[in-house]
């Protein structure tokens, strides 16, 4: 059993949207194909992956240091003691042999590429969903058959006015979303204060939005905009300083009265921990929302998930940044609080298999065996041009 | 004035030599030539960067995002207000547009590797050393005329005795260092305690020598390690568990009586600050070894320095890793501590000036234009292969 090939191609994500930090037109991912020797009811095993929006593509990295790991290191370092399925847990260790610690950035992201093309290579070969096998292998069989999931936009565009905003929004509930996230912290602090009471009239009440900084905020102004936020009761109030300043954050939460969230920035456990011990946030009360695809994949987020149970955190606080079909398998096989979603965005990586439609706020993953990109079929044209 | 060209090119550091966490037979670093369009003394200004070893080389990352930014930057993007020379700050700012906070690595490592060079270029227009430079725009003029440098070596290689180890120790001392480092952590503390009974028998005392375990002990290894060392009263006890682990290294500060030393696996602002927020390090005793080749260049290291006196730290406790020559220019320039160097190995990169010999564990710097690679026959070989 061992890997034939390893094909990987970046990608523009083209968008006109932009958040506080960044402008999308520039934005690339990375997407991988991962070949093994394996065949399944006839068809070569394959695994895809990709990384999330936001960080770019890593395709040098990837070819400089991480698939010639891979593909010389040999067939028994990449298995099972059986030999019967591939290891991502032993394939992880290779592709961090030499590498130092600290300074979790770039490399995370290749890492959670190869390590989410891996997961679906096992998967495929044991002829289960994704979500299936985790729930298999570490919750005694126990799967959640829906995930929640919110609606991520509000980005903003250039002409894009409050009605478009409220337009934008409405389509989102149309679409089966409950909750809506929309972006804070471009524009001056009234003009968001419009932006939020518009989409208020639309989603009903706060519990139904949350919004997001993208770390874009000093205290002052973080703390100006709690003062403004908190009598809307909004769902939580994401990312208002820097990912690193947990300081900030600690202040922050002991500031404002309602849910925060943050760690999309984070990409390892030990920043992961780092949050957990000095931020100040509440188990009871607030979210994490780490991605795996940036983060050193699945292999390094049961690591924290196991870091945040011994911290008394529940999973269920866990709503993974990325909006991918693998953080959905994670929410369903792992019992996450639910998962991103980019509905209008991101194409085609945003959303989820095009057969389960947004119900309540749910989503419902297919029943094909790995992570089912075979089952959105804009995405799978893509991934599978790499294997052709 | 405009940049013309930027060369890049990743090459090895070939090397038997091993730490208590890679191997550095396959350690590459990224070296880059920037061409400019100005002459001075007859003589085109091109700057050159590298980065230091352990994080290899980043040629995939600088030609997919960075030397796009800068070669697509307007002109007047990258020059000061006056037009004089180029501005390193705003240079910063174009090579950072478009990225999102967090996440702080190899990305910080491309924009050390072009901030060094830019810093060459502006040094090599106004025609002074850079450390003369700095010291004019940041120390009214003061500068030191020497600069303290510790011999780091010690590392595990095959086949390497105690013996060896006192060889090479007392070769160090030959060539007029009078403090070294050795690697611990690699075997068992048993042994580790005989190689450095072994190098003490050399170098005489304990003040004279430094031990670093590259980030390898849970907090139980570093504590038995602690109390081992602490009867020798070494010159340091460097980065005993992970460096991000905070706590780990806060409760150690907190047992062992003697000088620690951490930063070189921090790579931003944001982390070094964590690390003063949170460590338990003593600024009286203890030393910072933040790489600016790592670490987004000297814009973002004039950041740390101003954050640590902000925390009450001198900026004499800053001892960089990398034993480059840049680092020795901050230290000459900026009032650092002084600077960490490698005289045997990762050659050409180890080492300074060829004319400039260790005297009593000080260095001098030549008063060419620049960072003075060009005083380096071995180094500037390859260096100006880049610009042929």
């Amino acid at each position: 059993m061992r890997i034939l090939s390893i094909t990987e191609r970046t990608v523009p994500i083209q968008s006109e949207i932009q958040n506080a930090y960044i402008d999308f037109r520039k934005m690339t991912v990375s997407v991988v194909a991962v070949m093994t020797d394996v065949v399944r009811e006839g068809r070569r095993v394959v695994g895809y992956g990709f990384n999330s929006n936001g960080r770019y593509g890593v395709g040098g990295i990837m070819r400089e240091r991480f698939i010639p790991r891979l593909m010389h290191a040999p067939a028994e370092a990449l298995v099972t003691d059986e030999g019967d399925n591939f290891d991502p847990h032993k394939i992880w260790d290779v592709l961090m042999a030499g590498e130092k610690p600290g300074g979790h950035g770039e490399r995370s992201v290749v890492v959670g590429v190869l390590d989410m093309a891996m997961w679906d290579i096992v998967a495929k070969i044991e002829g289960k969903p994704l979500y299936r096998l985790l729930a298999d292998r570490y919750r005694e069989g126990q799967f959640d058959s829906a995930v929640f999931v919110y609606a991520a936009g509000g980005y903003y565009q250039p002409g894009k006015d409050v009605g478009a905003l409220q337009q934008e929004v409405q389509e989102y509930l149309d679409h089966g979303y409950t909750k809506v996230k929309i972006k804070i912290g471009g524009p001056p602090l009234q003009e968001d204060l419009r932006r939020i009471e518009a989409v208020l009239k639309v989603v009903g009440d706060g519990q139904s939005l949350a919004v997001d900084a993208n770390g874009r905020f000093d205290l002052k102004r973080a703390i100006a905009y709690a003062d403004a936020l908190t009598p809307y009761n909004l769902f939580w109030y994401e990312e208002a300083g820097d990912p690193l300043n947990y300081a900030l954050q600690a202040a922050l939460s002991q500031y404002y009265p309602h849910p925060m969230a943050t760690g999309e920035n984070l990409f390892s456990l030990q920043d992961a921990r780092n949050l957990v011990r000095y931020a100040g946030l509440h188990p009871n009360q607030d979210f994490l929302q780490f991605d795996c695809a940036l983060s050193y994949g699945l292999v390094e987020y049961l690591r924290i998930l196991a870091m945040l149970g011994d911290h008394g955190w529940s999973t269920r606080r866990v709503i993974p940044h990325g909006g991918h079909q693998m953080s959905l398998h994670l929410a369903a096989g792992l019992g996450l609080g639910g998962n991103e979603s980019y509905p209008g965005v991101f194409w085609p990586f945003g959303g989820f298999a095009d057969s389960y439609a947004v119900e309540g706020g749910y989503v419902r993953l297919p029943d094909t065996p790995g992570i089912g990109f075979e089952c959105k079929a804009e995405l799978y044209r893509l991934l599978a041009s790499l294997s052709e």
